[in-house]
This record gives C-alpha cells, structure tokens and sequence, in this order.
C-alpha cells in the first residue's frame, strides 16, 4: 500500500542509479580530480538549495576530514541580491543542483567563475545553463526525477561528492567502500521502521538530531518529513541542541536520532537518553552493531566506511518519510503547494 | 507588568553598553585590524553556538560584502570529535563566546592556531579559557549577563564584529553610523509589536523568515522563541523556504518575516504576501519608511546603515520575546532544563 508512489519507486532505484553511476563517471572524475590537483586549492566553496544544500554539508565534512581543506558555503544572495564578488582565485567551487536552472546558483557559480575558482557543477540534467558556466560538470545519473521531493538526486549527489574526494585522497578504501555501496544501499531497502511510524502519525512537530557526518542526513530528513509529511521538524546538531532549543522536547514530542558509526555517535546517544528522561517518544536510528540498549532503535546496515552511512540512512529514511506520509492521508508526490523545480532568484 | 525579568532589564541594557563598547575598544580595534591588514588573510572563519553562531552568521554577510573574503564557519566536532587540523595558514579566525567555556569551542581555536590562523576571540568574559587560546581578545563588554537567555551579549558581539569590520575597510559611513547605534537602539526599546503578541500567544510553531544580513536575526529570533516560549520557530531565507519547507505554511499558521532595507527586502516581503494568501498569520517587520500595506506589519527604526538593521531588529525583538513569554504562562528567566554556561564538547 506504501508502494504506489514516485517517492516509492524512485527510492527504490537508487541503488542500481549508483552503480550505474560510479561506473560510468570513472574517466570524468579522473579528470576533475587531476585538474583540482594541479590547482592545489586551499579553498573548497559549495552552493546548493534544498537537497542539493544537504548534499552540500555532506561535502563540507568529508572534504575537511579527508583532505584538511576548509569548506565554505556560498551564500547565493551574495550574488543575486547584493552583486557582490568574493575573492576565490584559486579556489575550488561545486555547484550542487538536480535543475541546474535555479538563476540564484547559476548567478553565485558566474560570479565564483569570474573571480578566479575552478567551477564543478554535480547536475542530474546535464543539458542546464549551470552547466554552460562550470568549467566541468559532473553528471549524477539518477535519471528523470518526477517526485516533488529529491531523493535519487540527493542520495546520488552525495556519492560523486564521495566519489571525487575518494580520487583526490587516492584512498582505496573509500574506493573500495564506493564499489560496496550499492549492496549496502539495497540491504537498507528492508529496514523496517514501521514502530516510529505509528507514533509520528498524529505529531506535528519534531526533532533530527545528528552530529558531523550525520548532520547532513539529519537536515535532509527533517526537509523530507515538512516536505511530505507536514511535520515541523527540524535538524540540530547533538552539541548545538543543548544551546537553547532542547527547551521545546517535552512528554510526546517526537526525536529521530541518527547515530553515525563514528566518534559522533556518542553524544547522538547521550542527548537521545537526556530527551528519554523527559519522556520524549526518541527513535535512535544505528547500525545494528551500534545499538542502544536504552532507547526504541530503529536499525540500519552499516556501511563499509564511515562516512558513507548518511547515504545509507537516507536510504532507509526515505522509505519511512513516504509511508509516513501516506499514513498521514498525504501524498508525497503532490506536496502544498511545490513545484519540482524552484527557481529562486 | 513584563518588566521583572532579567531577560527584560538586560535587553534594556543593550544600547548603554553598546555605545560604552565602542568607545573603550578604540585602541583594541585598530590594534586587531592593524595586525589582520599586515598578515592579508585570503579567508577569514568564525566559530561560535548559540547566539553566538549567529552573530557568526552576521560576520559572514558583513565580511563578504564589505571586504569581498568567503567567511566559511568551522564545525566544532571536527576538532573535538574527529579530532582533525584544516589548513588554514594565513587565515582570519574569529571565535565568539559569551562564557568561553565550551571544550568544543576551545579546541576548535586550539586547531585553528596550531594550523596557522590568526585567532581572535570576542567574548564577554574575559577571563576564559578561550582568551588564554587567542591571540588578541576583544571584549563585548555587555556586563555580567544573568538571564539563561542571551540578549545583551549577542548583540554586542554583533557590534563588535561591525566595529572591526569599520576599521577593516577605513569607513567613514560605518563608523558615523556606529556611533549613531545606541540611539536608534534606544528608539526600537519603544516598538509596540503587541498585536503578533496576542496571536502567537497560542502558537506551537513559526517561521520566522530573513535573507542575507538579515537571516542572522531569523536565527536569533527564532532560537529565543524557541527558549523562552516553548515555539517551535525556525529561521529560513526567503529563498531557501521555497525549497520544500513552505509545505508546513497553512492558515492560521504564524510567520514572522523581517524584512531588511536592502535588497534582500523584496523578497522577504514576496513570500509574505505568498504566505498570506494561505491565510497564515503574517507578521512583516519592516523600517517604516518600507512598510508594507498589503500585511500586518510591525514597525522598526532604521539604522543609518543597512548592515546594522539586524541588531535593530533583535533590540526590538528580545522585548517582544519576553512578553510573548510572560503571556504564555512562562518564565523566560527559566527555560526548561538549560543552564547559562553551555559546555558543548
């Protein structure tokens, strides 16, 4: 009953969409990563919107743990409102979009381009004005995306951003845990969240907490479940949650908690046992291995490096956000009021 | 019958120890300026939690527009949880903190130093941990703040960043309109926003919505009505909304939307009148001179400048956020469970 969907259907192809991905783009990010090299940038700039902007984070915390190379992000409105230019020579800049035709980000990779940064657009529609201004562009490969709400484009996003940073660190691990990806991909297709389902269907607001690497799966969570579940949620991270917020979670109040197989987890856990004591309804979500004796644990395979297990959460997630939906007498296929594409100015 | 709070008395404060502010720092500005123009940093990264973050944010719009520099924000946990250095030689690193006590705060400007940044703290409390870190501490100089709520101290960490970035670009227009500030500061004591007070006396969830300087005070806001009155309120861009969110928008939903006098106006005031027409409970806060007839609005005073409108905004807002408080059956004095001194780690 959960399976008549684009949401349905389009998640379930994102395993085999990123194997045919890696595949296909080895040549194409060979030569990226060469020329990033021989730039020897010391500055990583992303923009993105919605999904790809979740993409984005993700981009931030591999690219600073694997390479040591700070990440900033692009504010589009630096350049679409204020005409203003920032100081890039030399920079590395990706462009993160399922479109490509938002004329905000086509402004903010004009204005990169023109000052000096090397530009990547990571695209699924190849054929975009994004791509007429990158100096390269790196294909997705997700195939049309009719679902109002992203979920190959994100999850195959994140993995040429993967995919490049494996290149750039000539790490064969990461290639390694790359090849293994899809397997693990498609294991996460039979997680079985449906305990967290029956608690969220009345609730209006909630709460995704993760950490570092996890962060970025918690943001696109959080957009997924206002998006198609007209749930309020919000994403925090495990630390920045104590400075204020954690004011709103009492008694019922809903937290999904994404526990990363990493030195992040620890403090997922910890503010997941605070919000029990208050007697939240708490969902910690964790590889198997990593479960929490405490708390209602919804599980997930574990992915073969680190830093692939918010892909492989996503996964999972976007499985519960569509049933949730229905359950919720939504269709999320025809959110209120969106349009597949937004063009923001 | 609001006026026996803390949050109250300190939020009164504000445009006393701003103007005290600006004149004992003189010589501790030109001195920090004089040092960061030597070293012709090509990036500059801030760090903060809290309220804190958000006068980051405020620094991001501030710097990239006055001095062309990509701000990136440096996620805490890749210090203290992954326990990584990023290159950052030659860079401008700004750490904000009213306690400077957090262990993840400390270890990120720990990494920064060891990796060659330039560190400078702004903090209230100058005999921190973070200050023994630093290069050069800048005070706020906001006096001891009791309420757990920041109010004071975010604010004047704003000014702050604004009087270094004065000094940075030598401008005669910032400085005149920094002197200016404690009385249009004073002025917006006397906003009168109690017709949003009787709506969202009720309220569970908000958006408060911004766009580039002026998403600093969305997140600022947003983050108190989430302490001190139990909403559920998250900050958004005008852009950004359009990304999916705007699903969670239907009537009688309330929505604060600060519309700043620059560019990034119109398209605040667009989505407000989009959210109108879903028969949400719209708010505008606009300088008078920008009012909007087509929504309830709300008045402030204008700055002399456009980058100094958020901390108008904010003096206006702390006020309207403790009597929203106090009209909720609260104390905003004692949010649930937190405490003044947040040690993240």
């Amino acid at each position: 009953m959960y399976s008549h969907t684009l949401m349905h259907s389009e998640t379930l192809e994102i395993p085999q969409r990123v194997a045919e991905q890696v595949e296909l783009n080895v040549s194409k990010i060979k030569k990226v990563a060469a020329h990033i090299r021989s730039g020897a940038p010391n500055l990583i700039v992303t923009c993105g919107r919605g999904s790809s902007a979740h993409a984005a984070i993700y981009a931030k915390y591999l690219f600073e743990l694997s390479l040591g190379l700070p990440v900033a992000s692009f504010a589009p409105s630096i350049a679409s409102v204020y005409g203003a230019n920032l100081k890039l020579e030399g920079a590395l800049f990706l462009a993160v979009s399922q479109s490509g035709r938002s004329p905000d980000l086509i402004a903010a990779a004009e204005s990169a381009r023109v000052s000096g940064a090397y530009v990547v657009a990571v695209v699924n529609d190849e054929e975009c004005p994004l791509s007429t201004v990158a100096h390269e562009v790196i294909p997705i490969r997700a195939g049309v995306e009719n679902s109002v709400a992203a979920t190959k484009t994100c999850v195959g996003a994140m993995s040429v951003l993967y995919d490049l940073c494996a290149e750039l660190t000539r790490s064969q691990e990461k290639r390694g845990a790359l090849k293994a990806l899809p397997g693990t991909l498609k294991m996460a297709l039979q997680c079985d969240w449906s305990s967290a389902c029956a608690v969220m269907r009345t609730a209006d607001q909630a709460l995704i907490i993760g950490r570092g690497l996890g962060l970025s799966a918690a943001s696109e969570a959080a957009l997924k479940l206002k998006e198609t579940c007209e749930i309020q949620a919000e994403s925090y991270s495990a630390a920045e949650i104590k400075h204020g917020p954690m004011a709103i979670v009492r008694k019922g109040y809903s937290v999904i908690a994404a526990a990363m197989p990493d030195g992040s987890g620890a403090s997922v856990h910890a503010i997941a046992h605070e919000f029990l004591k208050r007697e939240a309804n708490v969902y910690v979500v964790a590889a198997r291995s990593k479960m929490s004796q405490e708390s209602s644990g919804l599980h997930m395979p574990e992915a073969e490096e680190p830093c692939l297990q918010p892909l492989i959460f996503l996964q999972a997630f976007y499985l519960f956000a569509n049933r949730l939906s229905i359950e919720r007498g939504l269709n999320p296929d025809r959110p209120l009021s969106l349009q597949k594409v937004t063009e923001t100015t």
